[in-house]
């Protein structure tokens, strides 16, 4: 008889190893942080004694599950904001507020959250994306459970790092903190190809090489995202991260929801790992994945329940389930995704999708003794039948409940008994979380509340223009737009793309609170080469006065703003948002859309009509996503100031509103 | 001050009223069956008093969920088959057993263990379709639940009636003894358009209108119902069953997973309520419902978890947060279907929908006290934000669980209180549960396991011919077979609709057991004019050899017969179904689709080749559906054996296979 220190018996194993062995009484057994042993109960019986054994008769003990893809920080974010569009609840209310409130702190107890969630829920393992991720280890390994942890680099300044530059300086550091940790397996993590450059997504996947770590990246997620991919790089989203050497690393691609048949092959010739999210893909719209044919081309799918902000909790029952019966609603086959392979896809097959098959995912002797006990007798699983061993998955599929998990050991250590929690305390953690949300409530209601609700709530708001350089200068000259553009648009270096005339007429509404921001409605009437009217277009922009930095020469790095068509009339958004004052200015423009350099840049010629000034306005503006990348466009500004011959005393901090009539 | 019995106080309210008002720390005053008020705590304080307060903060006191769609009695077969075809799944499995298990006892047990998991749930009413209605109308009140009970009828013999004429009058009598109850309206419930003739409908439709009851039906749930009705009745299912009269009553249509957008019209001009049940219409793979259309017009859409035999839980929490979800997917649109609305369809218009929403389904002065307290101050419903008030319906449909609930109470009365369950004995219930489940796994396992199993395994099953009347007669006789049936075919009551020949190899596969049915291995060598042979088809079918009944004249009301086309060579099916014996014959047949008096009719004049008999087989065959049609159609079946001249000593009981050598 060999001594071992834990023996679970009595209950229905599933092992979910290569040949799915099911024993109907059987038992497991642990030393230490491994399995031993698993077979029936007489088999263990007969070869093993421990000093603990816990009878598990009437349940079900199987592999812990494996959430392939979340943001376990964001539960401090869960229903802070819902049922809005991707880019609205991304750009409007997730960025904002991770900008205001994502510390380490922040990080730590989030993820102390999280974990304590889906140890309740059965969930031993996950794959984590965010900010700060070694306080994510960190309060991961605290709260005991097993994680591959990406730090996140992408080509926004970030609430961890103001460039991506340091990002990926920080994920270097992070990778060498906790390699080999027992627990923790460290990774990068860029962002998704639409929020990095060439340049990050190939830097990330040398990176993940180099320390043969895991690379976590969200992929064709909205058709949007392949749309702008298709426009931009002539290729459609997996092409383009295979050409930057993305696919090379251990890479873990999460959602995969707009990848087409070539794409799917490309997957799982580079033995890329796919976490299929479907409640995140269906709250956000994102579509559904085709799961099906993943999986039938022998990709390693494995399931996520993505960010509690975007599901809105970690529910792996909740998320097996869905992937279970949605399978058999797109392909309208009710034989497709059948139980077991859920129950697969949530186990084995998804710690093999991350990288920790040879850890986690199967009862197995040899693997770490991650396990968790599940009660099926119970009310809402009753009753059993035994006619046919697949009833045991289907029981576990369709009507168990992550309420039903009795025990999980992670690591042969207790996480969960008998539904007590032994490694997080729930209570601190639950009123530390209210404080923080009191916080975010109170920022929210401030600092964008009234005004920028107030637009998203009439609909249409469509895109941020994110990151701006610019600068402005005022002229005292009779000449013409053209004159005054003339020696630029005669450079070598400069490339015309467009150019439009248009007479513009803007109302701004100014509130109280001048941090709340404020709401130009603009009429822009496109001038053809005559001087007449070819077409009205009226739109709504938000904007915060905010200036985030200002570099030389008065050249600005400007807040984000929000765009919506403006579908009703003046007076409708007059009465709607109410302002405190209200100012108008009329103005035309002559526009040129050039390239300087390779570089994308807008000049705007501008006329002040009303209230009338004499002179001209010039701008030049360029959109910028890193540090590094803005203190190259401002020089690449100054140098079209110095063509255009514009001198810096004549560069101006005004906004036009400022010469605005009241 | 008032004098009131309960007041639950403290919690935000959601009163789901036509302004949706919602008090963040409300209080409901309850007398007898009553809501008498709703307010603050403040304005409730002010104006009642009562013996029993209860609070609530930190929770949220709403209306009890509404599950307009399910058949409570069905959790007795919940997991006994998944992940199946909807015809194997319902004529291979469901059908079967229902014929065998389903009495009075077990529905009133399989309504009990279904009331015992929707009241801990949340569910205070719902809509049900089943057999032996009386019965679940009695458990329900014993359970002290509300619920609309529809006695089905369909044009099958079922479980509680061996024809629709039995169904029909059992569905006068019921709803005579029921109407008027204090919480149960009983309905009348034709089971689909597909399986009601005409003339069911429209007698259903008559008999809801004479009583002034809800009628209950499934309307459209796959794309091969409306095809086939296509198909045979020019039409799609909604405009039949409005041309028969079903749309007038107080109609609650179930699914509407396939309809249209004139169908949709159609709905809402007749008030005809639905009930969406998107867990069933995935998990069968019958598709997903137009469901933002619906609501988009104005129809009344509940939600509804169809039975726990489909789902495989009555947890209308999933439902409704997959209701929200699903909307959003399928319309690539994150604001479809916002969480309010989801949390309105699951009360106050999923009432509406099925025509209780005088008494339930909001919480408001005069209605009766269905009231629900969830708690949302758990650690998966944590943080709490309350910048905006739509964030508690959030909390509800996308964190919140079943298990949250805390106290139910129906009609003024507490069901279930600090999650205690109060009128079911759970524990008895469970344990009469599994010893039916365990007869139902022995009777699967001897009846019907090894061999239907084995063909439904291997795919393709695809339909069954359901109860078929048959004669057959053994002539010795040197006629040709279009000399034996010309005097039939010169009949003016008769039209020949097809004429085909075939030469016919029959192998058949015979197991130890009889009583597990037989399978049967059909070479069809169509012949033409000439004698040559145009085309080969191959099927399987399983036939169990009981007769259902017999009438005169040896004529013969058939079982059910299951049909797969034969893709693999005979040797494969040998090895793979290892029969115990094997038969074998040959013959060629002549077959006549006629209709006689016009009713379609089969007439096959078959010659035996191996082995050689002499003489010819004549034998009548037609499809039913009920008992009343059977012994019309064996009367006409004796009227084309007299035109035949065919005398009754000529009529044999043998079956082909009785001839067969071995």
């Amino acid at each position: 008889m060999e001594q071992v220190d834990l023996i679970l018996s009595g209950g229905v194993v599933l092992t979910m190893n290569e040949r799915l062995d099911l024993y109907r009484r059987g038992a497991v057994a642990i030393r230490g942080q491994d399995i031993v042993a698993v077979g029936t109960v007489e088999a263990i019986d007969a070869a093993y004694t421990a000093p603990e054994r816990v009878d598990c008769s009437g349940r079900v003990i199987m592999p812990g599950l494996v959430n392939t893809h979340t943001h376990a920080a964001m539960t401090l974010l869960r229903g802070m904001a819902d049922d809005l569009r991707l880019d609205v609840w991304l750009m409007g209310y997730m960025m904002p507020t991770e900008a205001q409130f994502v510390t380490p702190e922040f990080c730590r107890l989030g993820t102390l959250l999280a974990c304590a969630e889906m140890i309740r829920s059965g969930v031993t393992s996950f794959a984590d994306m965010y900010y700060f991720e070694s306080d994510v280890a960190a309060a991961t390994a605290e709260a005991g459970m097993r994680a591959v942890c990406g730090q996140t680099v992408l080509k926004f300044p970030s609430p961890d790092a103001a460039s991506y530059e340091e990002s990926l300086a920080a994920t270097r550091l992070f990778i060498e903190q906790w390699k080999g940790h027992n627990l923790i397996v460290p990774a990068v993590a860029p962002h998704a190809p639409y929020t990095c450059t060439d340049e990050i997504l190939q830097a990330c996947g040398e990176l993940a090489r180099e320390y043969d770590v895991p690379l976590l990246i969200h992929i064709s997620e909205t058709r949007l995202e392949v749309e702008e991919s298709r426009r931009d790089y002539e290729m459609p989203v997996v092409p383009r991260v295979k050409k930057l050497g993305v696919l090379d690393a251990k890479t873990l691609a999460a959602h995969c929801v707009h990848v087409d048949a070539g794409e799917i092959k490309t997957l799982f010739n580079h033995k890329t790992g796919v976490a299929h999210c479907p409640t995140s893909n269906l709250k956000l719209a994102s579509g559904m994945a085709p799961v099906v044919e993943m999986l039938d081309r022998g990709i390693k799918v494995g399931i996520g329940t993505d960010g509690p902000a975007s599901n809105n909790d970690l529910d792996m029952f909740e998320e097996v389930r869905l992937a279970a019966i949605l399978a058999k609603g797109v392909t309208l086959d009710p034989t497709a995704l059948p139980a077991k392979q859920a129950v697969l896809m949530a186990t084995r097959v998804g710690a093999e999708a991350m990288y920790l098959g040879h850890l986690t995912g199967s009862l197995e002797p040899g693997k770490r003794a991650d396990v968790i006990v599940v009660d099926c007798d119970v009310l809402h699983n009753t009753p059993s039948f035994t006619r046919d061993d697949d009833a045991v998955y289907s029981q576990i599929v369709y009507a168990s409940k992550s309420t039903d998990v009795q025990h999980v050991i992670v690591d042969g250590k207790w996480l969960l008994r008998n539904r007590n929690l032994l490694t997080v305390d729930e209570a601190a953690v639950m009123e530390r979380a209210a404080v923080i949300a009191k916080d975010i409530d109170a920022f929210l209601i401030a600092r964008e509340g009234n005004i920028l609700n107030k637009l998203i709530a009439i609909g249409g708001v469509e895109q941020t223009e994110s990151f701006e350089i610019q600068v402005k200068a005022q002229l005292q000259t009779d000449a013409t737009p053209e004159e005054i553009v003339a020696n630029l648009l005669n450079e070598p270096s400069v490339q015309v793309v467009r150019f439009s005339r248009y007479r513009q007429y803007d109302t701004y509404f100014i509130f109280g609170d001048e941090s709340q921001g404020r709401v130009r409605y603009r009429e822009d009437d496109a001038l053809n080469s005559k001087g007449d009217v070819d077409g009205v277009r009226t739109r709504l922009t938000f904007t915060s006065p905010t200036k985030e930095r200002e570099f030389d020469d008065a050249v600005v790095l400007s807040r984000s703003q929000f765009i919506a068509p403006a579908t009703h009339p003046l007076r409708f958004y007059r009465e709607y948002f109410r302002p405190t004052e209200e100012r108008a200015i009329q103005k035309e423009r002559y526009r040129w859309h050039i390239l300087y350099k390779g570089v994308l840049c807008y000049v705007n010629a501008d006329r002040m009509m009303n209230p009338p000034i004499d002179g001209m306005f010039v701008e030049i503006k360029s959109q910028t996503w890193s540090r590094r990348d803005a203190e190259y466009k401002a020089a690449l500004i100054s140098e079209i100031l110095a063509i255009l011959g514009i001198t810096p005393d004549k560069l101006i901090r005004k906004e036009y509103i400022e010469f605005a009539l009241a």
